[in-house]
Parts: C-alpha cells; sequence; structure tokens
C-alpha cells in the first residue's frame, strides 16, 4: 500500500482530466436550441425524465453493492470502501471508453444516458470484486476496474451494435460477464490456505448491514431494467415485469433456502442473494411482451436455482473447481443471468419480440461469457505479477491489513482489561 | 418450519402464476394509443409521472417497514427478513384482488396505479406484523397476509367505492385497519409467559438500524399520502401538508418523550415511532385545504398522543387485556389512525373539502375499525390452530429458532474461550 | 433536560404554528389556474418536476446528515436523533424566515422550492452540530438552530438578492458558513479537559453506520447541487459537473488518505467525509460552463485538501486554537467551501459565466465568513449561559446522559455475570 496505490490513484486520476479535457464536453447544440426554439431542448428534456431513474441507479451502485458485501464481520470497511473507490473509477472510465466507442474516437457529448451507463457499466466490475472479496488488494481492484470496463465496453458494443441482440437489463452483458470475469481472476489469485481462515463468516450485524444492501439493490432493481428502455409501452414493461419478477423470486428463494438447511430454518446467505436474482433472470427480456405471469415463472426459477447454486455449485467450485467464490456471484449474477439470455432466446422463439433473433441472443449469451473467461484469466495472470502486493493467506478477509482499525474492545474500557490474558491478541471486534 | 412453510410458499406462488395469467395482463390499447396518437399514451405517461413517487413508497414498505422492526436485539432477522416476505407475498395478491375487484371479477390492466395500490396494501399487514412480531411463525405470517388483504381490500372498496369517504393517505383503511387487525390476533394469540423474557428488548445497535427504518418512513410519507392525490392541487397539498404535520410531530414527540421518561432523558421507542405519527394522523385530510398551520395542529396531536400510548396503554394492554403488541403499532398506528379520521370529519364540518360527507367518514372510520378487529380475531383463531407451528413462549423473539444463525462469540475466537463455562451457551450476541 | 426543554420545544412549536397561520398560504391563484386553464398551472407543474430533487435532498438532511454523524461510539443515538429534531425544527423556522425576507414581511405562498429551500437552511445547522456534536445539550442545539438559521438567512438574502453572486450549490452561504459558525460557537464553548476522554472514538459498527450517511450524501449530491438551478442547460450542467468532482474526489481523497497514515492504510475518517469535499468544492460554479474536466479537477484539489485539514488543522485547531471540531467539519465544508468561492472567482476571470462578477464573488464569500464567524460568537456567549444545561466535560460524548440506553451486557446475559466485577460500571457497549 505504501506509495503504489495512492500514486497509481493519483495518475490516474490526472489522466482522467487530461481525457476528459481532450474528449468529453456539454455539446453548444443544447445550447443553440434552448435558444432558438420555444419548445425545451431534447437533452435536458430526457434528462429531468430520466434523472429519477439515474438516482435509484446510484443508489443500487453504491449504497447496494456496497453494503451487500459487508457481510464479512472483519472485512465490512473494505467491502463498502473499495467498493466506493471502484465505482468511482470506474465511472470516469466507462464515460469515456463507451463514449469513444460509440463516437468511433471522436469528442462526444454528455448525456443522461452516458451517466447512466457509466454507473451500470461499474456494477461489471462490483460483481467480479465480489468473487475476489477479501483476497486481493486495493491495487490489484484499481487495475482489475481499469482492464474489465474496457473489456465490458468492447463486449458490449459487440452485443448491442453488432448483434443487435436485446439485452435491456443487461443479464448477460453486465451480471453474467462480471460474474464469469470475476470467477476467472478468482481461479488464477487461488489461496490454497482459506479453509481455517474463521475471518470468512459473517457475525449477526454484518449480515444485517449486508441487507440494507439486498433490499435497495431489490427496491431499485425496476429501475436497472427499464432506466435505458425505449419511453412508452418498453420502458412501462421492463418496470412491471421487473418488479413481479422479484416478488416471485423472493417467495421461492425463502421456500428453498428452508428446503436446503437443516430443520427447515433460512439461511441469510439465501436471502440476501437469491432474491435478487428475479431482477437479474428477467432483465434480457424485460421489455418484451412476456406478460407479468411470465416474469413471475423466470423470477421463480431464478430463486429456485440461485439457492442450489450456493448449496452445491459454490462448494463445488471451491473444492475442485479451486475457484473461491467469496459472496457467491456465481448464484446471484452467473446462473441467472444465463437463465435470462436463454429466457430471452424463448421469448423470442414464442414471438414475443421482434427486436432480435434467437441467434443473436444465443451470440450474445456466448460473447459474454467467453469474453469474460478469457478478460477474466488474462486479468488474473496480471493481477499475479508479484509488484500488486496481493495480501497473503493470513491477511485475507481482514480489514485492519489495508484500514486503521481501532482495536475496540481494549480501547473501550482501557482500565478494564479482562483477565483473560490472551484477549490482547484480538483483532478488532465485530 | 421443516416442509409446511416451503411448500406452502411454493404452492401460493404457482397459484399467483396461474391467476395472474388468467387476469393480469398489459392492456393492448396502450400500443394501440402509442401507435395512433402523435401525443404519447396516458398510461405510460402517468407512469413516467408517478414511477417516482412509487419507488419512494416502494422504500417505506421494504427499508422502511423492515427496518424500523429491527429494534429487538436477538430478532433482527426475522423482523427484516419476515417483512421482506410478507411484503413481496402480499403485493402479488393484492395486485389481483384489488384488481379483480374493481374490475368486477374480469380480466384488467396494470397501471402505475396498481403498482403503487399494490405496495400500499402490503403495509396493512406489515402494520399488523409489528403486533405480533417474535411470536408467530413464517407460516402464520403467511396465512395472516393472505386472509388480512383479503379483508383489507374488502373494506378499502366499500370505503372508497361504496361510501366514497375520503382518505388519500389512508389513515383509516391501512393504519388504523393494520393496527386494530394486529391487536386483535395478538389478543387471540396471547403468550401467556413472556415477561421475564429478556430477549424482547432493544441493544444500542438495534435501535440505530431502527433509525434507518423510522428516518426513510419519515422522509418518503409525503410520497405515501400524496402518490394517488389527483394530479395538481390536491396532490401539492397532500405532499405539503404531511411535510410540515411530520416537522411539528417530531417537535412534541420529543417533548413528551422527555416528559414521559425519568430525568427528562428520551426514550428511543418513542423516537422511532411517535415522530411518524404525524405522517399517519393527517392522512385521511391530507389532500383538503387545511393549510399548513392546519396540519402542523394535527401532526402536534398525533405525536403527543403517540407518546401517551407507549407511556400509559401498552402496558395496559399487555396486562390487563392480555394483548401484547410488540412494535407498540397501537400507538403508531391506530391512535393517530383514529385521530386522522376525526380530523377528517372536522375539516369537513368546518368547510375545506366537498369531496365527503361527516357520516361517511364517520362511516369509514367505524368500517375499518370494525373489519379489522372482525377480521383480527377470526384471522387469530384459524392462526391458532395447532398446526402452524406457532413458537413456544421459550422460542419467541428468537432468530435462532428460524434462522441458521452462527454464534458469533465462539466462532469468532475459536481459540480464546472465556473462562466463564458459561458462555457456550450464549445465544448469538448482539 | 427535565423540564426545560420539552417546554421550550412545545412553545416553539405553539410559536410556529401561529405563525403559519399569519403568514403561509397555498395560494388561491394554483385554484384558479387550474379551473381556467387547459394547461396545468405552473406551481403544480414545476412540483412535479422537483419532486424527486426534494425528496433526494430530503434524504441527505434526514439519513445523510443524521447518519454521517454516527461514528461516536457512544454518542450515536444523539447524532441521528438530534439531527432529526434540528431538521424538523430547523425547517419550519427556515420556511417563515426565508418566506418573509422574500415577501417583504407579507403573507406568502409555499412553493416546491419553498420546501427544498427549508430542507437546505437546515443543513446548515447540521453542520454547525457536527463542529459542537457531543458537547452541547439539546436546549443548546434547539437555540442555536433558531439563531443560526436567522443568520443564515439573512446572509443568503445578502448574497443572493443585493450581491447577485452565484452560489447554486451553496458553497459558501451553505457550507463555508455552516463550518464557521459552529466552529466560532465550538470556541466559545471550549472544553478544557475532554483529552483524556475515551468515548470521543469510533468503534466498528459505528464507523459502518456512519458510511451510510456517506454514502447517501455522496449519491444525492448532484441533487443538491441542481435543485434550484435554471431549468435546462443550468441544471443539467450543474448535476454533471458534481457527478464527475465527486467522482474524481474520491480518489484522490483515498491516495491522500493512504499517503498521510502510517504504512499507507486507509483512514475511516477520511473516507467518510474528505470524500464528500469535492461535492461542496464544486457547488458555486455546478451550473457554470466549467466543462466536466474543470469540475474533475475542482473535486481532486478539494480531496487533497480535505484530508490535508483532517491531518494537519484539527489538532492544531484543537490545542492551540482551543476550538475542538468533532467532527471536523472545517475540512469537510470549511475549507471545500472556501474552495468553491475561489473556484467560481476563477470560474468568472475564465470567462466561462456571466452571472455574477469576480467582486461579488468576493464578497459573497467574505460575507459567508463573516457573518458566520460574528453569528457564531455572539450564539457562543448565548449558550455559555449557565441556564442551558450543557454537559460537564465527563457527560460528553455520552448518549446516557440524554437517553434512556439499555446497559446491554448486563441486561443481555442477567445470569451471566462475568468474573471481572469492574464490569459492573461498564457504559453501554457499541
Amino acid at each position: 500500500m505504501r506509495v503504489k496505490f495512492p500514486l497509481m490513484a493519483i495518475g490516474l486520476e490526472v489522466a482522467m482530466i487530461v481525457l476528459f479535457k481532450l474528449f468529453v464536453h456539454y455539446g453548444n447544440d443544447q445550447n443553440t436550441i434552448q435558444v432558438n426554439s420555444t419548445s425545451k431542448p431534447n437533452v435536458t428534456d430526457s434528462f429531468l425524465e430520466l434523472y429519477p431513474f439515474f438516482q435509484d441507479v446510484h443508489v443500487m451502485i453504491f449504497v447496494g453493492f456496497g453494503f451487500l458485501m459487508t457481510f464479512l464481520k472483519k472485512y465490512s470497511f473494505s467491502s463498502v470502501g473499495f467498493s466506493f473507490f471502484i465505482a468511482a473509477l470506474g465511472l470516469q472510465w466507462a464515460t469515456l471508453i463507451q463514449g469513444l466507442l460509440h463516437s468511433g474516437g471522436r469528442k462526444f457529448d454528455i448525456s443522461i444516458k452516458n451517466v447512466i451507463n457509466a454507473d451500470l457499466s461499474t456494477a461489471t466490475v462490483l460483481i467480479s470484486f465480489g468473487a475476489v472479496l477479501g483476497k486481493t488488494s486495493p491495487i490489484q481492484m484499481l487495475i482489475m476496474t481499469i482492464l474489465e470496463i474496457t473489456v465490458f465496453a468492447s463486449n458490449e458494443y459487440l452485443v448491442g451494435e453488432i448483434f443487435k441482440a436485446s439485452d435491456i437489463g443487461a443479464s448477460m452483458t453486465i451480471h453474467a460477464f462480471g460474474a464469469y470475469f470475476g470467477l476467472a481472476v478468482a481461479g488464477i489469485l487461488y489461496h490454497s490456505d482459506l479453509t481455517w481462515k474463521h475471518h470468512n463468516k459473517e457475525s449477526y450485524h454484518s449480515d444485517l448491514f449486508a441487507m440494507i444492501g439486498t433490499l435497495f439493490l431489490w427496491i431499485f432493481w425496476p429501475s436497472f431494467n427499464s432506466a435505458l428502455a425505449d419511453t412508452g409501452q418498453k420502458q412501462y414493461r421492463a418496470m412491471v415485469n421487473t418488479y413481479f419478477s422479484l416478488a416471485a423470486c423472493v417467495l421461492t428463494s425463502y421456500a428453498s433456502s428452508s428446503l436446503a438447511e437443516n430443520r427447515g430454518k433460512l439461511n441469510m446467505v439465501h436471502i440476501q442473494n437469491a432474491t435478487l436474482a428475479g431482477g437479474v433472470a428477467v432483465g434480457a427480456c424485460a421489455d418484451m411482451n412476456i406478460n407479468p405471469y411470465g416474469s413471475m415463472v423466470i423470477g421463480s426459477i431464478a430463486g429456485i436455482i440461485s439457492v442450489i447454486g450456493f448449496k452445491l455449485l459454490t462448494p463445488f467450485f471451491a473444492t475442485t473447481l479451486r475457484i473461491q467464490d467469496t459472496c457467491g456471484v456465481h448464484n446471484l449474477h452467473g446462473l441467472p443471468g444465463i437463465v435470462g439470455g436463454l429466457a430471452s432466446i424463448v421469448a423470442i422463439a414464442m414471438g414475443v419480440s421482434d427486436t432480435s433473433s434467437m441467434a443473436m441472443q444465443a451470440a450474445a449469451l456466448g460473447s459474454s461469457i467467453g469474453t469474460a473467461v478469457v478478460g477474466g484469466l488474462i486479468t488474473g495472470l496480471i493481477l499475479r505479477l508479484p509488484i500488486w502486493e496481493q495480501p497473503s493467506d493470513w491477511d485475507c478477509y481482514d480489514d485492519s491489513v489495508y484500514w486503521e482499525v481501532l482495536y475496540s474492545v481494549l480501547q473501550r474500557n482501557p482500565g478494564q482489561q479482562c483477565e483473560c490474558g490472551n484477549h490482547n491478541q484480538l483483532k478488532p471486534e465485530d
């Protein structure tokens, strides 16, 4: 951490400022239109119209993803803190990369859609961050942010502009992509000696903090899936479908969690994650004419698959495949993202949308997963270079490696040292 | 829990999907309008206009009510988790029931108002949940959700369509109804041996989590009361009146709490709840011409009455009436709901509204409380059947009955067992 | 506390109601327009348009500021509770004072802009509250609220109506003003014997609660800076500039924090506060044509200066100047507010705005700081009168002085008293 991280962060910010000066401007047209026309200009008009959607997405990115990952009892600072950093860096880089891709390398204007897109792009990195949570340094995350958003923007361009596939809620381009990119990185950065690590656990209150993240993600997911939909019927459908898919998903998630656990108890990990799978899975066909009951079928399936993933796949990945998926992003974003891609193919086969073809949807799914795996493997290899201060197995899942943490037990009652002398070795309590 | 709860949840979801297929669709009219007319269609237009209101209400239901009830130190998982489940189930059922009631049993379209109404309906169950919090099983809550929303929708239809009473913020139909329904259920499900139960307490941090709920409810209450008001002057008044009523209520709540407690201290329970009573009480006349100062009078009274309720009525209910009101919903929703009904009668008497008559307002209040008590008693009797796994007195207020909870003290420092051997019997710490 | 505080609170609320009856009404014009015109009336039209901005600001005031200050481990109830009280009182008083100032003492109408302005005004007091946090009684805060909002409204009138200076995001009139007002009060109320006080610390979870505040402030700051901007290009620019300024500020805050601390670790205090400095500093020129890269330069500088302030100035203030700035509001609001004022002068010098002159901006900055210091000193002297129950040094930073706090360790495990007898002296644990 000593100087590499701060110098790289400042260097990147300086580079961003230079690139923004070269390529990003408000666009004078807007001023002209405003002066010459009696009606309000388009850009600022749609600005006001979509601004509430932007703010909903903004809450999801910064509060939703940030707090969702605070469930680890001694890694909550890093979860919320590094998410914050990743998203703030990522949105700047995504603005540039996406703008340049769509302008063909020329100067471009900032509209409300650029800003929403920039926020959405960072979701990809935050998903991948969930897979490697607790096992990487801030410098590694900084590098991953830059690399992943670049690969993501390329794949999104391919899917949207070349394949012209339909993926309004980004089941494939964000969720599946982010999950498989993160899993690939986690596979390369495998830590062999983490099983004994009791830090890799939640506590009662860290699970409650995580529920703040879950609920804000769940609440605003209809905005996530409809923010960039065509105004009118499609946007309306995207919102309504997501609303009902998520509601159905909650019921099947609770049911599956209870069936999967001992004596029918519920597992907080499932509730925090599987309840959101309905939002992921309905994404690709959210603006199609799938009817509310169709979206409820998709949501119901997503909830069940997600819980099964947590129960069976995550342990299998960790032991057999040697891929440690800390947050279980494969179950929240990977599998439901694939379900979403397949659902969009089925939807087109059933004739409820003519915006894309089945082949193009399949190509989009394949491309998103393929690009993610290759991009993730290469990124993982770069991150494994011994100069990025990857934490040792011992330092994993431990905030005190990166943060000034008060040893609160001792601080709190300085004159009341417990008889048990070994309390001096206590890590910060949760 | 073992299989009853998951099977009932999945069964209900399947039933919902079938019913949605039969009765709920987007409405092709919207497409037609969109194609044939140059102006944007009405449904999607009002969709965008009311969407921010919907999202505000959505936050209140899922974060507001969910976290408001996390104040119990060992029941926070259940508070936030079962609220989530109840609301997700309830909104699906409410969409159906309300749609069918208003369409006369025919197919109906989903508009943004249906969605807002569905969310609002779940508030009724969440209020009742507050009365029985900690003393019921998930299956019981599942059954209560279905029964209560059915009764609620019937009463709301009666009040709105037959009496044509005015209750824009639902002081009577949601708040008073939810409270008295819950109290009736709690009375039937009386637990005789809870007084010794030290779990029925808040902790420092669980009180802070509850404040997240309080504040989001408080902040978005103007949206709750104005979301369904007629666009224009009435919606504007509903928002402004609620804003000032709530602000006034905060002052009198703090003052009353300080007067009610030893040595003038403040009580977190009052701050969490009584500060919201102004939003409840101004609901029925929120869109009337009562002037800002009128709403401040209503809010001030509500705050005082609510604190008095917590201080005097809740203990009286628990001991003499044998009704244990865990969250004190009678003080937050019951009494202020009645104040709201009475305020609307006074407002009409003073001539500030011609939308309803005093008699119809009185009928609405009577009907809401009467239906709630009868519905609650019947529901309570059904819930008392010995097949719904009602928790024993010993298991009340205890998350570990329904959730996989880490025994975090021991897990955290497995090698550092305290000398005091009885720590092994520790329940999860808060 | 015993009776002074509640009686003053109720007395003030009664006074508010009387004053609202005399001066505040909805305005009949709106009804007239609504009836006579086919288009929707202006007031309610802009009501719907700005309502989402209002709600964003509302979240910042009540959740943002309230939770930002919960970082003290034994003063979280007071932080969130007194913020709530201050804001609810302040918005009523601000509505009156601002309305009367702008109407010349006559009756005035409530528009959505009045409501937004009322919320914004309370930010000033909440900032000052941060400087004296933990060292004042509720009565003192009640008096400070009334006095500060009066002085604030006067200065704002001077800056906006007389100087006609440009300060759309209120860098000078709210942030610098609130900070220097609070520092002046803190200087007068100096506590000589606080250094030993170990309560003046954060705990792991109190720092996480504070991050809820930070993130909601950060997320909605674009709304704070653009809510009152002219619709169209200016509002669009205010939002975009704030968005990018904040993103850049995050990167330099993290970098500076890492450089400032031992072994390159991050400090939660910096992350909670310095990351927001970009929103403050870009405020005064947010609606000017400074370009995205310009706002990123401003945000970058603000983040660095803020961390330097925490590292060097706060200790200097506490020891040499005898001003104890509990939350470091000088680093989050004072310094960045000055940066904002200077940036607006530079921006006008560079010709990107013709809305104000350099001299008038300088006058606005000078007036804001000067009025704040003088107003703060006088307020401090009034608050030092021995009748306002100022806490003793011993009672500082301690919730149990003002709140019924459960001594949770003992309550929780009543039968499991620790061998160490001195646990009986424990204050409520965090």
